[in-house]
């Protein structure tokens, strides 16, 4: 079966899912009867490109950001008429790959690309934590309603499956919190700090080694992961909430201090991500918490992650990535692809039994 | 959609698996359009009893040993007789639940029951994980010839899902060793021994608690182990292999002074089971191991679980179960019932495109 893709944002891991998609391509073909075609790509800098024949988007990726993507494509115009034109396309999946940056005051503009692709009837796969942390019900809704897929499994722990483990894996199973460490640079960081270095030396180093941004705000100070945490709490709990509505606490200069003398104590200062359920609500946190040495997030060295659910069949179980990084985003987003191929082959009812959540 | 179910053994885990049955029931029929009913029960001890109207298979958990299962029920003859009744029901699921208590020479009659239901086109759910240890190749592949479904979630770490995990949602993710705790009662023992027991004093507590039974040779000898070890070589890296197979070492009066001298390195002794891919074949162990306190698994304490999977395009990831019990392998069994019937609904097609490892 035939898919066409769009990937509107095209930064790191934007490039590695197109040649991840190629290196992969033989499998998609024999195991998934799945011959994906991108048609479209669009960027903030660089200008837009479509083919409704297909793009190279292997030799795109590899480009320079001055060259034109592909000088053989019709420039496309924004991401909006890429879409638009990813729409037309007669293929029987048509899906938007959505790689923009978190814009953390809105989710902005991921939630409006996610918005018109459902709307025309394209799925969506995206790594972008907005339209999950601002709109989930909105979009989740619209993508039922027109029998289409809104997934996003590489928003958090890159392709360590949460959102797909819940819905696939765990039928009857009522998520009652969480707590997590799901912020990689800020671990890193509190390592880093646990061996005596100055906050400002570990964040430059994991600067220099391109784990931590230029602008490493929205991680240090807790914005990153109060997005991940809106975003699981709206998925799994129904929260309803934005990364606004999350308690939040970052780590800074004087935490080099409490990370040194909680070592001192045999514990672990963490930046816990926090869900619970109260009296029709959930609440929510992010905040720097010490942790006695037995507790599974104390353990957490360098840039692993790990989420403990709170179930109520199951009782506490977690997942632990322990290592992340740009493959693992790109796999999150292949790994989307699947699950429309799979949900939407021809002679399948579209809408499966279970919840939608 | 009506599902009959024949329940293959009806112990803790069979009786658990009524009652959590009928707990669920309003859940599975308004989430999952399943409408489940159990028309045959067969024990090794008390008989067995078949009715094609149903059995009240929740006042049959609650009957003492010595009362009759069912006395308005046809008495069955043997496990046997009971699943060629199963197979001759007019419902479009026919499911045998097999719960059966592991026999670790050669996974007998657990293989046959299996055999038998799906040879006749029954779907199999069980939580013995005599069936995948001994003959995964084999019973898989009449499975797929059948059309129908042979699950066994509930096998290792209970409820927590590892096998579905790996199926759905790690697509084209390659799985190339894996190394972890994966037996509750010597995890606990070991628990014990860090803290001063002895051996036997450690090992009589898990036997009043009833964590450990009466003959606790299976656990402590590494056997529920290595078979777990081969159920998951064989499904996750197709190792074709038994429990006979795993290099196997356990514990005993020795691995007190061992666990110890670990514990005042700050170390931690682990019964650890590992499989790894060489040349052309897969390496399978259980055996006491130190691991230093940085080790996900030395984190382990009392009852806790957790399997590291090492993959090709994740690295190592990680799944841990804080508790387990009971409910939690009931819920396995139930979870497993979940998929036949999303698997297996009128109008899809069976085989659903995909490994079918």
């Amino acid at each position: 079966m035939r898919a066409d893709l769009a990937l509107v944002g095209f930064g790191h891991v934007g490039r590695r899912f197109a040649t991840l998609l190629e290196e992969r391509r033989d499998w998609l073909a024999l195991d998934y009867e799945l011959d994906c075609r991108v048609i479209g790509i669009a960027t903030a800098h660089h200008g837009s490109v479509f083919s409704a024949h297909g793009i190279d988007a292997v030799a795109a990726a590899a480009r320079q950001a001055e060259e034109p993507l592909d000088a053989e494509a019709t420039s496309a115009g924004d991401s909006f008429d890429v879409i638009r034109s990813l729409a037309r396309s007669d293929s029987p999946l048509k899906i938007l790959v959505e790689t923009t940056t978190l814009d953390i005051a809105a989710g902005q503009p991921a939630i409006d690309h996610v918005r018109a692709a459902l709307e025309s009837g394209c799925h969506v796969v995206t790594a972008n934590k907005g339209p999950a942390a601002f709109a989930y019900e909105e979009l989740s809704a619209l993508a039922a309603d027109r029998g289409v897929s809104f997934l996003f499994e590489g928003t958090v722990m890159d392709g360590v499956p949460i959102f797909n483990l819940v819905r696939d894996t765990l039928p009857a199973v009522d998520i009652l919190g969480f707590r997590g460490v799901i912020n990689s640079t800020t671990n890193h960081i509190l390592t880093a700090l646990e061996e005596g270095d100055s906050f400002d030396i570990a964040l430059a180093r994991m600067q220099a080694d391109g784990i931590a941004e230029a602008d490493p705000s929205l991680d240090v100070d807790g914005w990153d992961a109060a997005a991940k945490t809106a975003a699981l709490a709206n998925v799994l709990m129904r929260a309803r909430m934005t990364p606004q509505g999350v308690e939040r606490e970052g780590i800074g200069q004087a935490t080099a201090r409490l990370a040194m003398a909680a070592k001192g104590r045999g514990a672990r200062i963490r930046l816990v991500a926090s869900a619970k359920r109260t009296a029709g609500a959930v609440a929510t946190s992010v905040r720097p918490i010490e942790l006695p040495a037995g507790d599974l997030l104390a353990g957490l060295r360098g840039v692993a992650n790990a989420l403990i659910l709170q179930t109520d069949l199951l009782g506490d179980i977690a997942m632990t990535q322990l290592a992340g990084g740009l493959t693992q985003t790109a796999y999150a987003l292949l790994s989307d692809l699947v699950t429309v191929g799979r949900r939407h082959r021809p002679g399948r009812s579209a809408a499966a039994p279970g919840r939608t959540r």
